[in-house]
């Protein structure tokens, strides 16, 4: 497993690759969920780069950028579990020295949903998959479905821009009971982490209504806000009901509909979704 | 010479491309300047590509998108001429197709200078290089010095963006007068043509001043823009000496300072600069 700490190193590993290179971007503290990310990579390409960077710009200045989990040596020590190639791993002067002044903006579907409750978040997001797009220049990019609206808006830049690659999605990845994996998971109190799963039990009633025939989208909204009101320090952010190309919320469900929802439990801001028809 | 029409031909030509390939984004209307990119381009790689598109994001609502010259069959003979490889002419629906919405952004030093008379017009730029050099992946892209904050705006994203390409820049073609070629030279009325040697003759008065020991940035604009308003029908936009590098304006001429000025002759808004120091 080679390591590269500068975009210099890492564009230099990358000329060296024959084959095709599969890239997972993370910020670290890793899961299964992106062993998975690193699995499914491995499976469709010769070589798989992954980078750790907590980015600093798609946090708000209220939000857990210095809090955010961080353990390199556990993460390292995964990654060669699972045969990862190249670990790229930038420090924040790197990716962005001073006087750095270059964004990438996506309007429309970056202002809803997540990009309502954080304006600036995926400025930062589109920002730093585009420089780590570049200096990677992967084949194929991985992400997981769990961060639903960032996968949308990835694979719009990389339309919009006519960028050289392609984005793959791999299903979220659950623990037993249902919770959706997240290095965010680690803020969660016992008691907390009990009550998180009301997110995935939520998505699952919705499911079931679906199932049996139910289509109007308030319903199912209602039905799941009160499932989540009955748990105790349960904050709803947002339960929706959009339009999986647009994210535009729908009032009815026809075609193939995103259910997402944002819920704060305790301390940590959880989000998780399923795609119905 | 072959032509590409869509980005996906142009993406097929250049995987045929054996050796490095130099790049010149055009607007087309082509005059000296740029088939001098050309040349120079020629000299340096194995394949050189040409695109030719107005980019209407580059243009405000109020400006000449419209009335932008365009003659496609002359600029078709002139590439010839010059040996150009590949040509890019792709349609308005193929760049922004419907529901396009990516943008890339710099802040700062797009905020002076055009950017301050112009502030749209970077963005547009900015997007158009970033989604061109992503189509034809070019190892070297020519601009020509006339568009100094133009060059330095693309060379800043391809840094900040870690994009894979070196920006070159070749001096400014003038005629035989001094007045810098630009395609928006042709809206000039015979006798407004005669008034626009203006600007490169107020260019020419502040280097003498500079090489004569002068170094107040204040006492040469006021010399640039009294000999500018002797001209019948010139409106000054801006006069500027600011920093190279920031494009801050500078009290003192130390260092590499750009000298640039924009005037209106008649309707036609022209700019033009020199670098002092």
């Amino acid at each position: 497993m080679q390591i590269a700490r500068t975009i210099a190193d890492m564009k230099r590993l990358r000329r060296k690759c024959r084959g095709t290179v599969g890239f997972v971007p993370t910020m670290g503290y890793l899961h299964e969920g992106h062993l998975e990310l690193v699995r499914v990579a491995k499976k469709a390409n010769l070589v798989v780069a992954v980078s750790i960077f907590v980015n600093p710009t798609q946090f708000a200045p209220s939000e857990d950028f210095k809090a955010y989990p961080r353990d390199l040596d556990r993460d390292l020590s995964l990654l060669k579990s699972v045969k990862t190639d190249i670990v790229f791993i930038p420090s924040e002067a790197e990716m962005y020295p001073e006087g750095y002044n270059s964004w990438v903006v996506l309007k429309g579907i970056t202002e809803t949903l997540e990009g309502r409750s954080r304006p600036t978040h995926f400025q930062g997001v589109t920002t730093v998959c585009n420089k780590l797009f570049n200096i990677v220049e992967p084949d194929k990019a991985y992400f997981g479905q769990k961060d639903a609206q960032q996968v949308l808006v990835i694979q719009k830049m990389v339309a919009d821009l006519d960028m050289n690659l392609e984005i793959v999605v791999a299903p979220t990845v659950r623990e037993s009971d249902g919770l959706a994996m997240s290095s965010r998971n680690t803020y969660l109190m016992p008691e907390e982490r009990q009550s998180a799963v009301v997110l995935y039990k939520s998505l699952c009633l919705a499911k079931e209504m679906y199932e049996k025939g139910e289509r109007d989208a308030a319903r199912i909204k209602a039905a799941m806000a009160e499932l989540i009101t009955t748990v105790p320090g349960a904050q709803i952010d947002y339960i929706s009901t959009s339009d999986i190309d647009t994210l535009q919320e729908v009032d009815q469900i026809a075609g193939k509909i995103l259910v997402s929802l944002a819920v704060r439990i305790g301390k940590p801001r959880l989000i998780d979704n399923i795609i119905l028809g």
